[in-house]
């Protein structure tokens, strides 16, 4: 089956150290995060404003290699499941979807809350949340 | 800046014909979808259930070449914005990201509603829907 390429639209610049230090989910800590977005793409932040609330698509560099049947959380005492039924980082394709609010935006930076992202974590996307949508 | 590559792990098998028909998102229609996980991804579906709600993470292969200000929904009454500040799939990264509800689950083939996904579209990931993480 066919690859399909993405390109990177900035990087966290301010975040997690590494995996050790990163809770399971942003939202657990609210810390806040930098992100740069690249030059190239800034117009595309045009009317995103502090207190928004926004989808942060990652690509997590750094995950485990995947496994198809996870421990949830880890936890040796939780039965297996499968990954796509967990939040797990190490899955086929390591895509992290993070809630945020936007605490600051400037000149392509956007300081953020509840993100898990490690410094130097690619972003691939940046949507708005739309309660109609995104709620069940 | 370095490229991402990812594999798709399955693929849209009933969906909308083309774009002309698919609505703006998903949820506005409702449409039952029929998804087909590949055979070496179907163990990562252990523990989804008919009444789950899930992230559907999709590559929108035939969206438009991006544009960084649009009109949004393409309503040219209405003051360009930044794309990150809408759901057009025609961005820099055309990811696509649905909550559905499952239907039906049995040997990798998914049946859901609320998916906007053309016939052939390539599915990325799969995630559970959290309330404690994915709403404001």
């Amino acid at each position: 089956m066919t690859k399909v390429e993405f390109r990177p639209i900035g990087r966290v610049i301010d975040g997690y150290p590494s995996r050790k230090e990163a809770p399971r989910m942003g939202r657990l800590e609210n810390r806040r995060s930098l992100i740069r977005i690249d030059p190239e793409f800034q117009g595309g932040l045009e009317g995103l404003e502090p207190g928004a609330w926004i989808w942060v698509v990652m690509w997590f560099d750094r995950a485990d290699p995947p496994s198809l049947r996870i421990h949830p959380r880890g936890d040796l005492t939780r039965p297996k499941t499968g990954v796509f039924n967990t939040r797990s980082p190490n899955r086929p394709n390591p895509i992290a979807l993070d809630l945020c609010r936007i605490i600051e935006i400037e000149d392509g930076l956007l300081t953020v809350e509840g993100l898990d992202g490690l410094v130097e974590t690619p972003i691939l996307d940046i949507k708005p949340y739309i309660g109609d949508f995104d709620m069940p």
